[in-house]
């Protein structure tokens, strides 16, 4: 089967190479109706496209990397969904690259990707130690931070008002007549320092002690959350709520208590954050907080896209706002 | 910042361009001890490589499309993962591609990965009627089908014993003294129908009485496997355990039970099959067959670089064993 080439079509359209390969990468310095025309003609032809070759003569590659620690985790796997489709949608392919296990690594496969001549980077970073190793060389190419707030970094990223997020978590608990609520969460990277930040304006504005119970680990798991709260547990009980800074926290939470026969929400109400798939699960319906992961990615995608595409200057910070997913795990106490 | 091109470095090594490109694919070509000085300069020089002038040269990209259906999937998360790490630590990058939500988009996917002119394909399948559509396509290029069985299809994949697993299942719960076991399942796939004949085969094996229950969803999942258990309970329950053909089937035959307050395992057992990492929860704890993911992807990769490094000629039908394992959703009724 002999392949049709961008030559043969631009050939039958009687226009220049550039002006195809323009017209299927959507760009707009072509006119609808002339692109229209090409993008019927190749898929009349059967072209399926050569980027290698397209790739040298555009100076493009219509590649984005997505770096993410883990594709794994559920949120990863979320948001690279939506990012994959969202790109795909707009001509640009996504070249898949886990970080983990360390910042080394991170770093190495950002260097891959510069070397594969990507045309912009997506990256969900793995601590705020990132930042300081990446943004160098990050530099060189159209780049987006995704999820991770970095405050007031020259960078450009998307990401959630976190600390909204457990504003909305406090005062919902609030609402419900709880007025001994503990917040539990690592202080690993700004995303969690915001979280705790929400809390403690809430706490403020309803007139409650805050209570904060923080670990060091440097990333929040199910194992992580359920070592660190049987130490809690051991100790009186003498709150009525728990908000955890993120859903798997908030898992380790709810196997702990089911171990020691603390009924949640009957003797202690529950709030997580992310709303991961899990949460939504029978018998876990656990109360959280959504990130909204379908706008972050395609904002994400524009965003850098914008970058490529038009050049965009500086840099953007996207905050979207967070909700409240009242499920299975929070009590009226009134 | 001036880029280090791979010229510079074969200067600099004294060799060909070929033979720098050749060291840092890993090729077997080279000796040893040439590659690893090779390898060295180009870390010392801080070469990140270009795979777009490289690709030109070797007629090779050094790309591996991977199609699944929708990458927020868990099970098709966890492939991925151990499919990007094992290919990068052989040179080699994922373009991931989501086939969702039909065959035509399917189809389209796979032409985008050939324009693309990726080295190899690995594809999970969206159903049966997949193979007719693709298997043509993938005659232009090394590929490998992962997780689905295509039992004597002409085509190289990668699957587990899909009999063997619910075997397995039964095997067990006839150990634990059930006599009267319901198969809960689709029969959309080969990989069901495998299924559904491990079942038939062990019931044959230990004097049972098959009963299958058969759905025709195209899809498992857990709002299915809800809708479809419902209108089984609300028969009379007149059999101890129940073998789900898949995970989410099983979930949603748990949030079934638990809303009509029958008890698992008290009331009935269920076991599941292929181990997503929801079954490990806490509160779902559910007893299911493993299909080893990280194993499955390991030799789809190895298998694909065989072809494509190697050009091994004609097709593996690599079936990996699955095992059971044991949670707390089955009962002893002895």
């Amino acid at each position: 089967m002999k392949n049709v080439t961008l030559k043969d079509v631009a050939k039958a359209a009687g226009v220049s190479y550039a002006t195809v390969s323009r017209a299927l990468s959507g760009s707009n310095q072509i006119g609808k109706s002339t692109r229209e025309r090409i993008v019927r003609l190749c898929d009349e032809m059967g072209y399926t496209g050569n980027y290698v070759a397209r790739s040298m003569v555009m100076k493009k590659t219509y590649l984005l990397g997505l770096v993410v620690p883990a594709i794994e985790n559920e949120f990863m796997s979320q948001l690279a969904y939506y990012v994959e489709m969202s790109a795909r949608a707009r001509g640009y392919n996504i070249m898949l690259c886990n970080s983990e296990p360390d910042l080394k690594q991170e770093e190495m496969v950002v260097k891959l990707l510069l070397g594969r001549r990507v045309d912009g980077i997506l990256i969900v970073p793995q601590s705020p130690a990132t930042y300081e190793k990446i943004a160098p060389l990050l530099e060189q190419i159209p780049a987006v931070f995704l999820s991770e707030n970095l405050r007031d970094q020259p960078q450009s990223y998307v990401s959630v008002d976190n600390s909204r997020g457990a504003y909305l978590g406090v005062e919902y608990l609030y609402g419900l007549g709880h007025r001994e609520i503990l917040y539990f969460g690592c202080r690993n990277s700004t995303t969690h320092q915001l979280r705790a930040e929400g809390y403690l304006r809430a706490c403020r504005q309803f007139g409650l002690e805050p209570r904060l119970h923080h670990s060091d680990f440097a990333r929040s798991s199910i194992e992580n959350g359920y070592q660190m709260v049987k130490e809690l547990f051991a100790k009186p009980i003498d709150y009525t709520a728990i908000f955890a800074s993120t859903d798997s926290n908030a898992l380790g939470i709810l196997k702990a208590a089911d171990e020691l026969h603390i009924r949640i929400p009957g003797d202690l109400s529950l709030i997580g954050f992310d709303n991961i798939p899990s949460t939504a699960l029978p018998r876990i319906d656990l109360t959280t907080i959504e990130q909204p992961k379908k706008e972050m990615a395609v904002q994400a995608v524009d965003m850098l896209l914008d970058k490529i595409e038009k050049g965009t200057q500086g840099y953007v910070h996207q905050i979207l706002m967070p909700s409240l997913v009242q499920r299975g795990t929070c009590r009226s106490l009134t």
